[in-house]
């Protein structure tokens, strides 16, 4: 059996007790910039994880697509996703899915975090990251290589 | 294949786009006073839902345990909960655990409302209601039948 915290307390700064703030990738070929990772809730009894992740003003997760689903809500401030060939503005409390083998990344918007919480099937297959062929096809629709350059706000 | 949308915007009062405010049980014999369910999540593919539930001033959730795990966030507002003989004062964005077979209960604070997410296993059993010895143990506590008379906070 886990041994478990019933109480954990948040703190001001999106920070909880006894949750350790951890690199968001263990991959070294996956790009990103300025984003953490918290695991919020992992146990052997929960099919699913919470976790949060904090991307910093002009940060972003890597481009990537898996057979798992996220279901998405954000907690903290406002960016930009894409997904699939959609690029959505996201205002805290907005819902996003990422259905199964879509291509998908969060960016923050410039001058304040985008923080999300993301559920997971806890048994789930490992991102796969966009060849460059695969990568050059999402960039013909100009709205997705806006996104990509960091400019779908503008 | 369910049938997705990838974004819903959040609306001023916790509501969703396309998230139906439901009854909070369909059981008659459970015990509750003025709490709302909305499903966040819940897909054939993901292995958990993510439901929010908001309880109005001085309003609380069913007293009840089960087999299966709660995972809450606590969204908005403050309030107190019970799990087992434990009563705990909730902030805004603390998380609870609730493990197998706890007997559990969710309170607002008067004055303002107590909004959480909460993540299960999508398979999983029917709550239990105390049976009147069972919750005549858990007043022999004062703290908890302070509790369960809605004055834990004074």
């Amino acid at each position: 059996m886990d041994e478990r915290t019933i109480h954990r307390r948040a703190h001001n700064d999106y920070r909880w007790d006894d949750v350790a703030e951890l690199p968001y990738k263990e991959d070294d070929r996956a790009l990103f910039k300025s984003i953490t990772r918290q695991v919020l809730f992992s146990d052997s009894e929960l099919a699913g994880e919470l976790r949060y992740f904090e991307v910093a003003p002009g940060g972003f997760s890597t481009l990537e697509r898996h057979e798992h689903m996220h279901a998405v809500l954000i907690l903290r401030g406002r960016g930009h996703c894409l997904i699939g060939h959609d690029v959505k503005a996201l205002q805290t409390r907005d819902l996003v899915t990422v259905p199964p083998m879509t291509w998908h990344q969060f960016r923050a918007t410039e001058g304040e975090p985008l923080g999300f919480l993301c559920m997971v099937n806890a048994r789930r297959d490992k991102p796969q990251l966009p060849s460059a062929e695969e990568l050059a096809r999402l960039k013909t629709d100009p709205a997705v290589a806006a996104f990509l350059r960091g400019r779908a706000s503008i």
